[in-house]
């Protein structure tokens, strides 16, 4: 019997990258920060993501059907928090950022790492989370930074170099 | 229009944990390395891993039904290197390790960060890949260690305590 907090706990050995995920259409504009996304393939080019079905973003996102994978650097570690709710949650969490649209209308942040501009093409209900699966139609790739990875329930950067 | 290559280039900014894909019964035993795993809910305790399916492991994976994600730490990256194949390719890159099995199996690696023993729930191919959605039925935890990341093209150690 695997459960919910021994999942957890081994989850957290899983390092993995810190995005936004952002947006906009009939349904307003709306972002969440998530941990789970992961690349499925490059032809064509889709990529995953898990979304709580509890977080105000996630009937948004689909009813749009559009979203953009915004993946943060190290530098972007208070905007994570802005979108994760855990500052002011009523403040607009977009303000104070550069963002432009590239394809579908959804977000990208202008100073991401990379920008991931999709449709998305399946979404299913997984117990608490949706799994979406996206076709990415547009895409930006930033300069070299450090990489924001959350891994042992803590943020971490990692250096662009690999470290000797 | 997103190439191949270009997605690549994003992918490549998005730091992703390395793991050990294994699985053993009729149709035999195999592993391969992976990057493209992600956590989906807790309830069922779910994960979706994608796997190439020009992989020697692909159809093993699928006919067994069965597979093990064992999550690496800083220690593995010769393991890792053996189970892409990147040593002596017709060497059995499970020698030299210690291997258990829990509910289903598929070896789990003993000193693995974490290990999640895993039922297949569904599998979608999606261009040259397959979205294997897994349920898991048994898991073990590590001990603390760093965490073995791929970022940028290289191999990176993270730490288990954050740096200040």
């Amino acid at each position: 019997m695997v459960t919910a907090n021994l999942f957890r706990e081994g989850m957290a050995r899983l390092g993995a990258a810190v995005a936004i995920v952002t947006t906009d259409g009939p349904a307003g504009r709306r972002g969440l920060t998530v941990s789970a996304v992961c690349s499925v393939t490059d032809s064509p080019p889709s990529l995953m993501v898990c979304i709580n079905r509890a977080s105000r973003s996630h009937p948004v996102v689909l009813a749009n059907g559009v979203l953009c994978v915004n993946v943060l650097n190290g530098g972007h570690e208070p905007l994570s928090q802005a979108f994760a709710g855990r500052r002011a949650p009523d403040a607009d969490p977009f303000l104070g950022e550069d963002w432009r649209t590239l394809a579908t209308g959804a977000p990208a942040l202008a100073s991401a790492a990379a920008a991931f501009d999709c449709r998305i093409k399946l979404a299913r209900e997984i117990g608490t989370h949706s799994a979406i699966l996206c076709e990415v139609e547009a895409m930006t790739v930033g300069s070299d930074a450090d990489a924001l990875v959350y891994f042992n329930r803590r943020f971490h950067h990692l250096p662009w170099e690999a470290s000797a």
